[in-house]
């Protein structure tokens, strides 16, 4: 039976980029047959976030925006990642299997070096946990961007390393990638790539006069609403496109091109967004509310989670553990 | 009040070198008043042994030996590495304070890289995993050779740096070196040093004709007995002088020194040697056969050791826990 595994960085609120980028494409797995396991990386993010209160608010968040967005927890797993510390204890174990060599090659190691944060060992061997996050739970499949595909074949090639070198103890996982068809483009307020990296983001439960707020940063030019203007030029409509249905899109568009008086202006543009949004996600933030109010229910669902994320973890590294002869 | 924490290294069957050397100070130190802590580190040993089978006899043995040589499970906490997970959680908060360079200017790293061991991640974030061996346990003094001071150094740095980060979180270790008087030469059987790395080591426990044959090797020259000669130039003194008492040694070294007929030649001194070491471990060894055909006491004093040092890790990973936001 296939079992999903998924990871999810805590290191900020969750953002329209990492919503229409991953979680959406993470909750729809949920509905295949196979087990699901998602969990809340807080172990690595610790590798970038070293204030212990938003710590634990993005950890708080994160579990509450999946739930929020319909992570049924009684077809998923959902855990925080320190609360199985085989995960740690696998790492260690590939550590002593796996060259200095690979770890080097690895792109977030190298980009955060080359984007001159000052290399910790944690960002160095960072794949080593992650491998271990995947290999603990015997993941057949991992959906990952195509920015993490390097992680899931460091992770096979780990895997390779132990068991060649002890006995076949380790599942070889497979990368599971976005249909390209699925991949939606989320321009972030200034046109780049919605990314915390830019600054540029908008949290999916910001709302009211804060998100009418930041919507308004998103950066136009200053031609007026008269003069007919391509649509394909405006990244406003890529971000309409991820809130409104195809026909209501293409009679903004059709408004756009057209100009003269009766042409939406930017301003106007901005509001339907709001709009949208405010729709698209009114029945998440009611649900997000609720859990809000009820942070005890939360905690029952992590507990359970990590309950039986250990359950089946410490298997794994039973398993690990006497192919290696610590045990 | 002071905590005294001791790694040993199951990487092999302890030999004299270890004994002499490491061994005995170590189980002086119980009888000091203080909390005392002994722990086999078998996460260690996977750096440099990768035969299951070998792992387990390394491990049993040393605690064999251990507990043979008078280490008294009243007074001290004996457990494997590996029965505390909460040592591999706290080594990866220190990896994300904890720089490249600091690991990189490791002398074991640099040493083993230097002798052609192909480095595997392992060899390179030791230093973590034995600093957190240390400051798992709010150690206080950290008994070490002086080829160990460095490890301890870099504990005291790291400690420094989480706490620095975060919140005072972890106690600062000292390093316990031997008094000068104390320490004793420990020569192999070809007159270096004795290390497993030069295969010139005698085990502890070696007995009757293995040991006979094994102290054989002891190099010597070429000289008949009757020729008169310095003791100070043979090793073979060096061994002796382990066992002997001041006075049966100075009678020994007078004969050579004299020469004639009534001159010991190199074979007798082997005898010697051999007697004199079957006497000062016969007791030791005693012991040994009792706790080899009690197994089942050996594995509940590790598991009683290993409760009572998981209990004092706890505190300490929860206590870092909440100060980085992981709780």
């Amino acid at each position: 039976m296939a079992t999903y595994l998924s990871g999810i960085q805590p290191s900020g609120l969750q953002h329209l980029g990492n919503y229409f980028g991953a979680i959406r494409q993470h909750l729809s797995l949920q509905e295949q047959e196979g087990e699901h396991y998602y969990f809340i990386a807080d172990f690595h993010a610790l590798t970038t976030v070293q204030d212990p209160e938003k710590l634990r608010e993005y950890v708080r968040e994160t579990a509450i925006t999946y739930l929020a967005l319909g992570l049924d927890p009684e077809k998923a797993v959902l855990w925080r990642q320190s609360d199985v510390p085989e995960v740690q204890e696998i790492a260690w174990l590939l550590s002593t299997v796996t060259g200095m060599g690979l770890l080097e090659r690895a792109h977030s190691f190298k980009d955060k070096v080359a984007k001159g944060v000052k290399p910790h060992v944690g960002l160095f061997t960072y794949p080593l946990l992650m491998a271990a996050d995947i290999l603990a739970y015997d993941a057949t499949h991992v959906p990952v961007g195509k920015d993490q595909v390097q992680h899931v074949e460091m992770t096979q090639t780990m895997a390779g390393y132990f068991n060649n070198t002890f006995a076949d103890v380790f599942v070889r996982p497979e990368c599971l990638l976005p249909k390209m068809g699925a991949a939606q483009k989320v321009p972030g307020l200034d046109g780049q790539k919605m990314s915390k990296s830019y600054a540029n983001t908008v949290w999916i439960f910001e709302e009211g006069k804060k998100l009418k707020k930041r919507l308004g940063k998103i950066v136009t030019d200053s031609r007026p609403p008269e003069e007919p203007k391509n649509p394909a030029d405006l990244f406003l409509f890529d971000l309409l496109a991820l809130f409104l249905p195809e026909t209501d899109l293409q009679e903004w568009k059709e408004k756009v091109e057209a100009g003269g008086t009766d042409a939406p202006g930017y301003g106007h543009l901005k509001i339907a967004i709001f709009e949208a949004m405010e729709a698209y996600f009114a029945p998440a933030r009611a649900r997000r509310l609720e859990l809000l109010a009820d942070i005890a229910e939360v905690d029952r669902i992590l507990a359970k989670g990590a309950d039986r994320a250990r359950e089946r973890a410490s298997v794994v590294r039973d398993r690990a553990y006497a192919a290696c002869g610590l045990r």
